[in-house]
């Protein structure tokens, strides 16, 4: 009997699902363009599990049972059309290819298309969790034919992070779906950081809070309606202390943030689709301001001031009841401004389900997010509520029933905290566009009526009147009346 | 002897080229697919000068005068494609093609370099100012090689519009730099009028200032450093009442702004070069908002209240100096916003410059928007002193000199806008992310620092040290010891 599945390329992404996938008693054939590496995980952890050694693709896909499974962990980009090439020549009608790299998705909807015209399944599938969740228990989001599931999924959702015994994993959508929700992901992920870069920042700077004592404000948050990963483990650097200079090791650190990519993907994608991810953009442009470290000493040097007025953090929210109210208050625009990045966030996937056909279900999403993954939080049991029930579905997630309680109590304390991250000069990208977002939404009435009368203007746009249907155009450079046209 | 450049393409834009260069003393040669337009030109105009009416594009090349010079104005995209193609198999080496369409820099660089193997000069243009501009003289960005600047320079020279005996038009790089600062005018553009918006917004809602009282306002704003087209024309757009209903104009409009597109490539852009255009993106983002028209309406519902707090304009800004002192607070904020977009801008133009290889002159380019585009406005000529000299230039336009002093004054007011635009609930997206961009790159130390300990904790992303060079990582599951990677 052949292998159950083959892995090519095992880095360490690779190694790690393949271990996952042997100890979950699959066998698994492995395949490495240099076999030192196949060799080395198959010395240290045949006792895992059983694995094939191949040493080529043509023996790798010849080791394995029809319908074939062969997944490709390699660099995203032309390595994985490289791959993809020869396996097409080697791989007979019905059978498998798995992508579970970190591709763009419009990759993978050119690949599936390629792939399907040979009667092969292309499965682009979203793996997040990193190193340690590829061998524990990664959260999966595959995506692909929805036949391809029924031979692939049981594997998957064996080896997918479990969450009160759900796994972490679903068939999300066709073609490129898979790949798209784990880019929103990332999406989300770069909010979430960003909004708990601004809440330290602000709780630091205005309230005299140092890392040590913060490492205990996020533990604390860590039970309310914030708990999360991310904030669980913002406790844990933050309370680090540097070895070498006694200092905290946030203030060693260099603070230029780096980035892969997927961030920027996604808020190119929710431009592309016409899905306002403000919060998401605000993010990753905040990771390339920090990172203009030339730019920002000259700049540090023209304008010196640190905090804008002449107030310290003492006089401010510095100590007593001020601090904990504003810790407080703090935790609140936290906490609503990543309810509209979520919200930002499935919104994009509404606008591109709708873009590309697919049929995203948004509860299924949330609950793929729940483990393994970064940005694993309670909030996600929440979304999935609020996506609940064959009924009709929240237009956005702020209006879900589950939400807008909290929002209405967030907002005095998100208003406070933005304009005083205005007034002081902290910089609070995030939390005031989410602010503006939600403000925006809310409003009977926006200037962009001003913005409609001036393209009229300049550039017969013409616009719509609020009293009666047609396309209208004053004559501007004539005699000022009203056309319809 | 042959004319002088033929027109392909003669829908109203081309039309008014055509006639432009015409009435400059150019011999013309028309060509439209269906010549009933090249008739209509030629019996309504050919008073304006001399036109060579063709009836097929072979016809159109044989009429030229040697190198040929072909301007194509059809519709961005394919239409573009299927012209170029036929017109290859027509010209002869050292013969330019001019696409003086919106195309995407990505598709001029693409067909750039097709023509250059085939030995032809492709010249994407950037062309600003309308339907009225072109017949009267727009602001012309050409790219392109600049051998055919030689040639073509003079004739674009001849038609762009005068600012004090200047033409606004001169080469600004090879391939698609042309169409790629036409793209950033764009996207200045919609930051422009988006500021515009909400201060407009701001008076109204805080102050009580109704639009024909804004009229005035913004008239008087005309005579201070915010002199601009867009600003004259927010006067006559506000001050317009409706004729059918006798209420401003800008009430009856529906309030949900469009957009062909420019903008939201220019956004996209700025991402994939790595500049961080906060207040470009925020005014693509606040259009597709505003036309969320159901979701707003739902919104508005669920999260009634209008202002949040429970105040009036009357109590606010609404009367005697408090109105006075706001209004000049807000024509501050207008002001500082606008300098961080055109800052984000030319760093935009800065980036891509260095991805592309194109010598962009900030100067020069600052110098063609002087004249015939929207964008138009006394500040370029600030902006050109700015970027005076051979000396060193100043990394960002807020550092220059002619803007340091106007920044520091506008501060004040600045940051109590954006804090009351958060108070009370007006939304104002781009006077605030500004602000924070501001505040980011002037700051000494940025969270970001948290973000790598993050990304290192979770992804073992690395991170630099402030006081030693090298590569980190913390042991984080293991003894939280440090380890140079």
């Amino acid at each position: 009997m052949g292998a159950d599945i083959g892995v090519t390329g095992l880095a360490v992404m690779g190694a790690n699902l393949a271990r996952n996938l042997a100890r979950n008693g699959y066998t698994v054939a492995l395949h490495n363009r240099t076999s030192a590496r196949t060799d080395a995980l198959i010395n240290s952890y045949s006792n895992e599990g059983t694995f094939v050694r191949t040493e080529s693709l043509a023996e790798l896909v010849e080791s394995l049972e029809r319908p074939r499974r062969v997944l490709i962990m390699v660099k995203a980009g032309a390595a994985v059309d490289a791959v993809i090439d020869e396996l097409t020549g080697l791989l007979e009608e019905g059978d498998i290819v798995i992508d579970a790299g970190n591709s763009f998705y419009e990759e993978t909807r050119r690949r599936e298309a390629a792939l399907a015209e040979k009667g092969l399944h292309f499965v682009g599938v979203g793996v997040s969790g990193g190193e340690e969740g590829a061998l524990n228990g990664p959260s999966i989001m595959p995506g692909g034919s929805k036949k391809s599931y029924e031979s692939l999924g049981p594997m998957l959702e064996k080896i997918a992070a479990d969450y009160n015994g759900e796994p972490c994993c679903a068939w999300v959508g066709t073609d490129g779906a898979g790949h798209f929700v784990k880019m929103v992901h990332n999406g989300i992920e770069y909010a979430d950081m960003q909004v708990i870069g601004e809440a330290f920042d602000l709780m630091r700077s205005l309230a005299g809070l140092e890392p040590a004592e913060q490492a205990g404000v996020f533990r604390e948050w860590n039970t309310t309606d914030l708990a999360s990963y991310l904030i669980e483990i913002t406790s844990e650097v933050l309370e680090q202390e540097d070895e070498l200079t006694g200092r905290p090791l946030v203030d060693v650190i260099v603070d230029a943030a780096g980035q892969k990519g997927t961030g920027r993907w996604t808020a190119i994608s929710g431009l592309e689709v016409g899905s306002p991810v403000t919060t998401i953009a605000e993010s990753v442009f905040a990771r390339s301001i920090s990172s203009q470290l030339g730019l920002r000493e000259i700049t540090n040097q023209v304008f010196p001031a640190g905090i804008n007025e002449a107030v310290t953090a003492e006089e401010l929210y510095g100590s007593g009841d001020a601090r904990q109210d504003f810790v407080e208050d703090v935790r609140k625009a936290l906490y609503a401004s990543k309810l509209v990045s979520y919200a930002q966030g499935f919104d994009m996937l509404t606008a591109a389900a709708q873009e590309y056909g697919w049929e995203l279900d948004m509860r299924t999403i949330a609950s793929l997010w729940r483990a393994g993954c970064i940005i694993r939080a309670d909030l996600l049991d929440t979304i999935m509520k609020a996506y609940e029930g064959s009924e009709e579905q929240p237009r956005n997630l702020l209006l879900a029933e589950e939400f807008t309680e909290a929002i209405a109590e967030c907002l005095p304390a998100w208003r406070r905290v933005v304009a005083a991250a205005a007034t002081y000069g902290v910089p609070a990208p995030v939390f005031s566009s989410s602010l503006a977002y939600y403000d925006s939404l809310r409003r009977d009435r926006l200037p962009a009526s001003l913005t409609q009368g001036l393209r009229d203007y300049f550039g017969a746009h013409t616009y719509q009147r609020v009293d009666k249907p047609g396309t209208f155009h004053t004559r501007w450079s004539d005699d000022r009346t009203e056309t319809e046209v």
